[in-house]
């Protein structure tokens, strides 16, 4: 049996109290969001993970997606769930209110996406592609298009997807041969086939939506040619009812490792109507739009599985009786002390537990960024925003998704032979956290989106907008009289980053291969500093909160001991990244291609 | 389609030529074997892991074992494919030649095994469970069983299982619960309920032979009440003839992750009728002589896996044709280069390299000296092998399971989305390698074993079976005109280790926590310093074949390029592990277990 509840309490802290002087200021716009609404919206969103989600969980990924004849069906109870979903207005919740959003704050929004996935990766992909889609016709679309479309994917009654990937091509978008021809009335004819499309077919709604990159006749070769295109599976008629199918057909959905309740499919185009979003040619830029806020959410999942395996791995090392703690016996009641007293077992625990806490800190702080470049009425913080959610955005993608997928280990290794089997569901979250690695851009490129795109844009202005608070912060704190040692430490992390950049940017600027090789390295280097840099914080409210006598007192002390383990524990990798970032591209780059 | 050639080159260098000067001399009994004629051998046998049973890895992972009122039925091909293996005598092959083996050395045998493992883990867990299961009949039978069942053993004829886990209990086995009860004509009856049965029942050999841990009446609580007994499956007549059923019944096979092809069996003993192997109330050093040889044999398990996914991810990383190298296209003929001048796609592949390089090269070592410790005639020999053994099992099992999951995920990172599904048969490498990290004590188990048991035995005396022949080696060559730099590397990383241990005994003196909380970190320290001493000794005489202008220089010059993207990139973890290591236990331990 999978265990999930949402960690309510470390989400609170994170939304409430660990952020609040991120520098973005309040936004008008959220401000009838009373911190007790937005508790009671997570209270809720908490329920329906565990209640609705988390039971078709494990019975999906046995059952899986069946295809028959081009129809997708979604494993039983996928439907009703979806329903549910729905009909709560969960879909809305972080959509624009012109379109019938609820327009919370990406703040909530992405908690309750950790909860989502926590419950049920697979079922999250279904609303989650809708997302991203309703971000790129919103950024896009015509007026016409977003009054057709919009209303819609906001209420959940159509999904979307992003179809992107073709058999020839993934990574290099330049290759894709899919096609857009014009036709007379302003609309396009789309032929062509794609691979690994998330939700591009199933049972739960009326109608799906699909972003589609393709190639105009005049189209110059590479990415500068390709456009995107709206093309439904059915083609709306005026008063909004569904009219006829649009030559959109599922030849066949992935036998994957994981992720099986949701479809993945291929999907072929035969002369489909479509319309473009954006501008012909510049398809890319609507894709990265819709693309960089899917990369966030990935990186959620990797958050989320990480918390399942968290939540399960602590349950059975409470539970589970094998041997005697090495200091002595601690249950002589028992035949044996529960597990969880062995220090081995701990260490993994604590591991996993630094991981979901300092990724669920981080995203809280993207998050607020996000809120803040959108809505901020004031430029400069637009600015800032924009620059720390662009250099965050692959971390948050590729640091989330190692560590979840770690986690995920880790909570199979502490249920030992029990976690190898189908039973306790733990070795479901590995096989479901493992495409987040890979997906919306696998962790290599977002490495290299790292240091190839973020770092020497604006002469290293996205980097300013975290190298700045951090700093900030530790000149600031680096004498506290109980946390001292471990801002310190915080420093020298830093300190390593630095250097690390500035190694890079120098050979960089010569050779690309330097920062390429580098870039894996330098982004768990960033992400670990950053997680320094929120565990840090969260021990000094930690701290205060002691010493006034808080009533919540267990709360904080868990705080300022998981800080201090991923001082102990974890941040020194740091040291190792340093000097192999040091190293530089030679070795990686000296054996002959004929010889591996 | 998966991919396997044996990296037959690679194994000669380690069998032949990089231990050499390992210290443990000769042995008289090897001579008959010439290297030709060795070579031979693994020739014959990178044959049949490629021929015969690669063909039926990816079907079997899909098909699975089936149960039908008791009676396990193995994948399609499986049975044809067994008998191919024994026919060809390859059960017999480091088998004691008085029971019919061909007593070819471990030396042979683990590269064997890793070929086998490389190309159907799932297979070799059969013919691997009856070579356990020889050796501790070899060691604790009486003459009458000896001769009864080894030679079917050796044959392949029958086969072999290990009975130890049962529901509540798997890594401690002082809660076993299944009796033994004492019959008049010398035998016993065993009734229990055992679960997690490799190779408990199949349908590939005629009978199956139990080695069952099992408390008798006066039996001891605790570990020091446990008896083995070997319980068959038919009993044998007095002629070798099957004669009836022995009240043994496959209850259920487990749904698993991977190693679908394997069947893991519950299985209850209804008075079967069983005979004493050992003392009474010894059955802990019977199970341990087994179970060693099969912690090795397991870490070759997960090197296998990782060639597997190393050759699987070359060929697709040549193949694979996206974007451009990041220092001008070098294939213009071509739509895309191939990935492989990407430097993150070279990261992977160097690193996988390193690893199964680094594993194999430490896997001769052990298993030279597991020889030497069966076979010298030399009795400081035998005890210097035997400590260096005692050692390196823990090391070999964990470190090799670790990094051959390690691995495997990138072997499906290469492959991006197309590694996730199961068209490649990346992801199932992944899968059937993650249950070596837990399966003959988990990879924590090993590490306290490590900690608690091998670092203090006999004052440090096993320790030293390492020690001396690293710091010897760095001594001779730190000012090595070519490879100083890299010995010196060697010789900060043992400085690291050596530290490391003296804090371990220090504190752990005090506080066995203080060891269990560093068990793991320096399980993998240990592990990196000997893959370091490894690569350093075989660089050593890569650069000498250079300069001698040997023709096979590419072979010796990539040996180079591996070693030095290992120093670069891989050893400096060590610092890290150190860091961790000195930090202690209390942050490990701090968190009420309330508070989890």
């Amino acid at each position: 049996m999978q265990l999930y509840q949402a960690p309510l309490r470390d989400m609170r802290f994170v939304l409430h109290e660990l952020h609040r002087d991120d520098g973005f200021g309040g936004l008008a716009r959220f401000e009838q969001f009373t911190p007790d609404l937005l508790d009671a919206v997570l209270e809720e969103a908490g329920r329906l993970a565990s209640e609705v989600l988390l039971p078709i969980n494990a019975s999906g990924d046995i059952e899986g997606c069946r295809i028959e004849n081009g129809v997708v069906r979604t494993p039983a109870g996928f439907r009703e769930a979806y329903d549910r979903f729905r009909e709560g207005g969960w879909c809305a919740l972080a959509a624009d209110p012109r379109y019938g959003g609820q327009g919370l704050p990406e703040a909530v929004n992405k908690l309750f996406e950790e909860m989502i996935c926590a419950a049920n990766v697979s079922f999250s992909l279904y609303p989650g592609l809708t997302r991203g889609a309703t971000i790129a016709i919103e950024g896009y679309g015509t007026e016409d298009l977003k009054n057709a479309y919009l209303p819609k994917l906001v209420e959940g009654r159509w999904s979307g997807t992003m179809c992107l990937t073709e058999a020839q091509c993934g990574t290099d978008l330049g290759l894709l041969r899919t096609r857009a021809v014009p036709r007379q009335d302003g609309s396009y004819g789309v032929t062509g086939s794609k691979i690994f499309i998330s939700a591009g077919e199933h049972d739960l709604t009326e109608n799906i939506v699909h972003l589609v990159l393709a190639r105009l006749p005049d189209a110059p070769a590479g990415v500068k040619g390709i456009s995107m295109f709206l093309v439904p599976k059915y083609l709306p008629n005026a008063d909004g009812s569904l009219g006829p199918s649009n030559g959109v057909s599922c030849a066949n959905i992935e036998h994957k490792m994981g992720i099986k309740a949701s479809a993945t499919c291929q999907l072929d185009f035969d002369d489909s109507t479509g319309w473009l979003l954006g501008r012909p040619h510049k398809g890319m830029e609507a894709m990265f739009t819709m693309m960089n806020s899917e990369r966030v959410s990935v990186g959620i999942q990797g958050l989320g599985l990480g918390e399942a395996a968290y939540q399960g791995a602590v349950a059975y090392a409470r539970d589970r009786l094998q041997g005697r703690s090495l200091a002595g016996s601690r249950r002589p009641d028992l035949p044996a002390d529960p597990i969880i007293v062995h220090p081995d077992v701990r260490r993994m625990l604590m591991t996993m537990r630094a991981y979901n806490e300092g990724c669920r800190a981080i995203a809280g702080w993207v998050a607020r960024a996000i809120d803040a470049e959108r809505h901020s009425a004031d430029a400069e913080t637009v600015r800032r925003a924009g620059d720390f959610v662009a250099l965050m955005t692959p971390v948050v993608k590729a640091l989330f998704t190692d560590l979840g997928f770690e986690t995920a280990n880790l909570g199979v290794q502490v249920y030992g032979g029990h976690g190898y089997i189908r039973e306790h569901g733990m070795e479901q979250h590995v096989r479901d956290a493992r495409i987040a690695m890979i997906y919306e851009g696998t962790n290599g490129i977002q490495a290299l989106d790292l240091v190839g795109r973020k770092l020497g844009a604006h002469y290293g202005r996205y980097l300013r907008a975290f190298f700045h608070p951090v700093s900030n912060f530790i000149e600031a704190n680096g004498q506290h009289p109980k946390l001292g040692g471990m801002v310190q430490a915080l420093g020298q992390a830093f300190g390593a980053l630095q250097l690390a950049t500035a190694t890079i940017a120098r050979k960089g600027m010569k050779d690309p291969e330097e920062a390429g090789a580098a870039g894996t390295d330098y982004l768990r280097l960033i992400g670990l500093v950053a997680m320094g840099h929120v565990f840090a914080k969260a021990a000094l409210i930690a701290v205060e909160k002691l010493e006034g006598g808080d009533p919540e007192s267990p709360f904080y002390k868990a705080k300022l001991d998981t800080a201090a383990f991923f001082f102990d524990r974890i941040l020194p990798g740091t040291m190792a990244l340093f000097m192999a970032i040091k190293a530089g591209k030679e070795s990686m780059m000296a054996l002959d291609e004929a010889a591996f």
